[in-house]
């Protein structure tokens, strides 16, 4: 029998999330589980790492027999702490998630969740991001434990191709309206932000940010399509930023005269 | 004549940098500069946004003719603030630095520097982000002035390629030492972590994070290899981050059995 994979498993709505749950129970049908994640929410951290604070790394104790930490920073944090201090060995696959709300699109790169994969993708861990397209802390993820799982095991089966991490998103729909599960590239879209500006009580004006997303992009091999059709997105995503169709471009100019 | 451009100016490292402030030197020989640039340091923040929190943003005076804004966010946020609030049109460019330490390789990832550049070309904005080799407050910029100021008016001139925005990075050298500049691609380098584990007075455990940079990309193009050399670095970094080439293997994958 083949032994079973180490998973390491982590978020960024913090350590009580109910998609944070949802994904350590599939896990456990998969392998040996150890969580390290944020005690609280972090989400729209993009790729904050902690440099000038301390971190604080505790046992989590809720009665399960797997182990669990709390730690006071961001996902990507918790990801390296986990590496460096907490497992026993690197782990076979990381997964990130399940987050509370979409990480379609451009929402990638402000992603809490999407940091600690590619985080785990930068250390060479095959890693994987999950999120719901449900803001709302009791949203139900019982329809895609089965897609959550049939995943991750093909990505243990296969192996996630090297430098990258991959970008899962799920549409809310019960299990039987979701068509299937496709691969696909980001979608060109971004948001328009607003801010609402206000004045405090002592006077001075702040700002909430607001805004609403716009997806202009009417391709149908995008992750926007997919969830807009009923489908699971899965975005292979890269941390190598390097446009390298642009640097022939960037030659013709004259910086060296 | 040609019209003045707009330029608005950024940081990471906060409103008092003296690298911000030899970057608003440079600039407003080139055009009308508008500064929004954080009231604390906000290194190694990725592209954190504020979307729980409220935002102040304060005029700043120091006794400049030129517009200046405090912002208690991030890079990201003065970013969004800049355009949605401050500034009277969409600026022609945005430069966001000069960074007290390197931001090339991997270190994109984790940049504040970078996030209010990346920021700015989601919203369609030519952007760069400057960065030097040399993490102390007190560092010398003036080396490196008449780079800045080529490399941004080559960018006014050329305009800079549609989905990308140029990373820089400047070699800790005396002018006459800088051999000229190299447009590259992100060398595969990482940190490699270690965890220095404390006790605090409590007697509870901490961590502060430090590490190595490990770099393992012995490619003659890289970013690394140009600053090695005493070249300046210009990266063309894109934030659509599928990794496009992937897709193919991916679809060989039981996904929908």
């Amino acid at each position: 029998m083949k032994k079973r994979p180490l998973i390491l498993v982590t978020n960024d709505d913090g350590i009580t999330a109910p998609g944070l749950r949802t994904l350590i129970s599939i896990m456990k049908k998969i392998g040996d589980v150890v969580v390290v994640a944020p005690d609280k929410p972090q989400s729209a951290m993009g790729h904050a790492i902690t440099v000038n604070s301390t971190l604080y790394c505790t046992p989590y104790k809720n009665g399960q027999e797997h182990d669990e930490y709390s730690c006071s920073g961001t996902p990507a944090d918790c990801v390296k702490l986990a590496v460096r201090e907490i497992l026993p060995r690197v782990p076979d696959i990381c997964v990130s998630g399940i987050n509370h709300g979409s990480n379609s699109s451009i929402n990638v790169i402000y992603s809490g969740t999407m940091s600690a994969a590619v985080e785990a993708g930068i250390e060479g861990i095959p890693a994987i991001g999950f999120s719901l397209c449900d803001y709302s802390w009791d949203a139900n993820f019982e329809p895609i434990r089965n897609f959550v799982e049939t995943i991750t095991r093909e990505a243990l089966e296969n192996g996630i191709p090297k430098g990258v991490v991959l970008n899962v998103n799920f549409p809310k729909l019960p299990e039987n309206e979701i068509k299937g599960i496709k691969v696909c590239r980001q979608a060109k879209a971004n948001w328009v932000e607003e801010f609402d500006k206000r004045t405090n009580p002592m006077g001075k004006d702040y700002y909430w940010l607001t805004g609403k997303f716009v997806n202009l992009d009417k391709g149908e091999d995008t992750d926007e399509w997919a969830l807009e059709h009923g489908y699971v997105s899965v975005v292979p995503v890269q941390f190598d930023l390097t446009a390298h169709h642009s640097i022939q471009d960037l030659n013709t100019w004259n910086l060296n005269d």
